[in-house]
């Protein structure tokens, strides 16, 4: 079909998974972000975007969700289609081969086979609990359902990376520094007494280095992320500059900052496969080692009147002070999870289209 | 945007909220259910009432529901628009600050600022369990999410108010008696095993005597409502005429009446804040003293031809018998049921609009 | 309404019910495959369906789904209306009047009535756990909502039949063999470990006696399936032809079969009211004993080039080994999977008509 009145964005990636930002070069997040200011303008000014009608997008939440769950509901429902939402529970919970349970569990295969038949794309979330706390489990159930999918699979947060999030937060990034390159893009941890996946952090890296950011990632020992992420990291310097340096105080990392992204997550090494079991209480434990990385006004005055930033639920008290994140004067969050529906929809434009 | 080919009614409040119908002069009340008219004459002649297209109704239900969702998921529909069936344990249950339990509830104040940038609606339900039965918790987690939120907070029935079920009755009256004021419009306790919340008969009293009609409240000692309603009502017969007044003899105040409704709600006496604790044992058992309070043909004789009224569900057997709610010489059950997908679509109509 | 532009089988059996196929004729079966094809074709070349524009579907499921709930509200949403995914426990749950819970059921009489004002059609799934285990009882729920709705009600499978799986069924093999008169049907037992309602293989048999094909129904002892669907099929060879034969050797069943339906139900007789109390230990236990039928590559190959037919999800390694199933020689599983979006499109596009 042709593809008469709509931007030449749409149908573009056609047919493509998005599981992790790192899959696609610099320039076709560029695209990706390009079609997102083009749709938050339409958004804000009440336009019509009726790009994918008849579109039926399934969401597969093992995982709660406020700003993931309405934003691609609601980001559908703008292009003209629609979403499913279906929890695990209502469903024969879709699972690895080596996890299933007669009577209770499908096969991802049959499942992912089965919905490339009825609709367009398939969305997955997928951490934590869901995942068995063995880090890249959710991950690897993500690459099952897009082994056997013949429609775009789309990754709403496993225990890896979180790319929507990542192009929500280079959107908010790119608002503010339309050239990013050498702009100084700090990742910390902050200190929460929950147990927190390693995808946003990740991702965050992950991204910045990609456009050729000054990335820090600032963490106490033991907090490492995955190798195979920071080798990417190192890789994306080596193609488009900047810098990615680690470092384990917080002050340091802050001084001149232009954007901080003080956020936490659990240290792998009480997770498998980093640890021969999954050990909560000794991961809460030692996070609670760390009560002082909390983000302040007292830190942000030492950035170079950088901006705050992180993809919410933020816990406040312990991750960030009200002060800091109530601040228009330094807080990117409510842009940050707005940019969440602009950025869905332009990916869903990009892929969600396809000759039967 | 120009509002072509659309009724007048259309943004005619565009942006309020819809939490209590006391906040409405009676000429807007009017104005609601002379929309709901034309949108149910519509809706019987399968007319396109496509007034909202593009729009987004976050449905947060704390309670469970079947009139109230149904007709919400259908009227936003119905519209053109498109409505979020979210249950709190699908988000992270959006809390109010002296609640927050970390890692489980996030802030109302962020939940409505987040979605305040993805749709253009927000409805609430939320009483009983899900309030603590502290009665005014439930409403003042809807004030607290209009407090914050940038698009309309409609209220599906919290533990003071549920003013669609008012706009629902006051349509079904008045397709009556066109006239209201001066019908004689008895609101009366009646037995349930069950704990039920003041909204109902509170809303009933307040709309009655918003329209100048002679309103009596009969129940038995103990079942009194809440001070700041009787004074509202109070005050409505000063501006509106009409009559107020209660009684602890539902059979006093059934002779003549032209409309009667007759519906359990539980003592307040047994809860905060005019208890020291939840007593719902004790609520319970003081109830079960008034077993009599029940809707009979018997009673119903003593009416002047008077019409049964009941939101729904009903407690068969205890309220009310068969053989009223049953009997359409009686019973405004099924249209009161109806009313409100044209009441909710009147009103979603009239504030669901804003310039971005 | 004028029926402009849309095909004629749109409001063709304006207002009908869908329970049970055998409840239709066969001329009106074959005319639902009709327009089931024609809307397969629309699908697969993106053409717009947008006959039922303005139209809700209320879905009810007792029971947990994937090919049904999914395929049935993307189903709507194709033919441009909307469906409102509903589990019991969101609504009060919708009950016999033998099984009312104060305060936590409503009687189905007016949760139907209800539901009948705000919208176009009620899907119900009902059977094991939901219905109690007594054969029945799930089928008398959905004719109770049948009895009390004006508009059609639509049965999603219950403890007798599984009426839309069967058109599916009867699509793929019609796809296969255009005149289906003659060919050789098996309906199979395999084995199991999980408890399973009768309702496919009786809804099986149904339909290909309707269709004058030879079917033959193979189980062990004890796996007898109910005489009121067996005298059905007795009936439909009197008025359609072919044959209806029952065997107890799974072996002699294959051979020179057209067509095989391996799949597991639970025996009967340990189940009121074929038992005075439900036994599902006794049921399995049973069940256990048979083992040995399963389907595999041997049996196929006794078969005249036979088709393997399953309405999912099969329980791999019991009722089917993957040689067989994931075998596009052999296998229509995922081809059944998806007609049962295209049959139900059929059927709602045929019923959901009326004027109000």
């Amino acid at each position: 079909m042709a593809n008469r009145g709509k931007p030449a964005y749409v149908g573009k990636m056609a047919g493509r998974h998005f599981l992790n930002t790192n899959d696609f070069s610099q320039r076709e997040i560029s695209d990706i972000l390009r079609a997102a200011r083009d749709l938050r303008e339409k958004f804000r000014r009440g336009r019509p975007t009726n790009y994918l009608p008849g579109k039926t997008l399934f969401m597969l939440f093992y995982n709660r969700s406020l700003r993931t769950r309405n934003s691609f509901e609601a980001g559908i429902y703008q292009l003209g289609g629609h979403a499913h939402f279906l929890s695990p529970s209502d469903v024969y919970t879709p699972t690895l081969p080596e996890d299933m349970i007669p009577y209770q569990t499908e096969s991802i295969a049959d499942v992912s086979r089965v919905l490339s038949r009825y609709g367009d794309a398939v969305a997955i979330r997928i951490y934590g609990d869901a995942a068995k706390w063995h880090i890249g489990r959710g991950h690897k159930v993500i690459r099952e359902f897009a082994r056997w999918s013949s429609i775009p699979v789309l990754n709403m947060e496993d225990d890896i990376y979180h790319p929507f999030q990542a192009l929500a937060d280079m959107m908010a990034i790119t608002d503010v520094a339309p050239k990013p390159q050498g702009k100084k893009f700090v990742v910390s941890y902050a200190y929460s007494g929950g147990l927190k996946p390693l995808a946003v952090p990740q991702s965050c890296i992950l991204i910045g280095t990609q456009f050729g950011m000054d990335v820090v990632l600032a963490h106490p020992p033991g907090f490492e992320l995955e190798d195979h992420v920071i080798e990417a990291c190192r890789r994306n310097v080596e193609q488009y500059g900047g810098s990615f340096t680690i470092t384990n105080n917080m002050r340091e990392a802050f001084e001149g900052a232009d954007f901080v992204y003080p956020k936490a997550w659990s240290p792998k090494k009480f997770f498998p496969p980093y640890n021969s079991a999954v050990d909560k209480e000794g991961a809460a434990r030692y996070q609670d080692g760390f009560k002082d990385w909390i983000c302040t006004p007292e830190l942000m005055d030492l950035t170079n009147r950088g901006r705050y930033m992180h993809c919410g639920p933020a816990d406040r008290g312990q991750e960030v002070v009200d002060e800091v994140i109530d601040n228009d004067r330094y807080s990117l969050y409510f842009q940050q999870a707005e940019n969440r529906l602009h950025v869905q929809k332009a990916v869903m434009s990009m892929v969600m289209v396809r000759g039967r």
